[in-house]
């Protein structure tokens, strides 16, 4: 109950499909929008070009109860805790990324490895 | 509903009052434990000793409504996620920590910034 999370926002981002996001955050020129709710944007104030943020969201549509899964670099089982898998009981999935450009409403940056229309869960300073 | 998280464990640490705790994650000796619940166990297979990994932990008792808050640094009224705070929608944690101990059921890392007995949510490695 205590533990319930909300959407703040939703990430715009080139992927319409699985198949098409990187499987992880990268270095590529695509940039992205980090889109507030209109009812959580004066949140933002205080955010500055060029600085890099943690942002926070959530994997849709996985399997939370897998503890051990095939590592994509080795082909092996290890522990989920031991991946960056969002096969995972919190899948919570986390970016330390650039702010490229900033408006009221939104943040755009680079290298975000998720499917559009992803829910935000948070941004904070990285540090 | 579908944005519901689960305990899978706790982080144990020297604090045992707000006041006790540092501010953000800091470099200092204490050793503070990550033990994971029996049942979320197997999922620590493949971690490795030094290794750097995200540990995302809950921050209870904490106002959920403020979107913008004081600065501890200016003491100016900024937006939530230009701040660390642990007063955010959703109150998720991030710290990035070395493993230093590492046992069947067990994680120890130096330097987390939180009370004893704080849920832990995951653990991936650090990118």
């Amino acid at each position: 109950m205590s533990l319930q999370l909300i959407e703040i926002g939703e990430i715009i981002t080139p992927y319409t499909s699985i198949e098409m996001c990187p499987n992880n955050v990268q270095t590529t020129d695509n940039l992205c929008e980090i889109k507030l709710l209109p009812e959580f944007r004066a949140g933002l104030t205080g955010l500055t070009l060029q600085q890099q943020i943690l942002v926070l969201y959530w994997f849709e549509n996985v399997e939370r109860n897998l503890l051990q899964q095939k590592s994509s670099m080795t082909k092996e089982y290890i522990g989920t805790f031991s991946l960056r898998s969002p096969h995972r009981p919190n899948p919570i999935a986390a970016a330390t990324v650039k702010v490229e450009q900033l408006t009221a409403s939104s943040i755009f940056v680079k290298g975000m490895d998720c499917l559009s229309g992803t829910k935000l869960l948070d941004l904070k300073p990285a540090i």
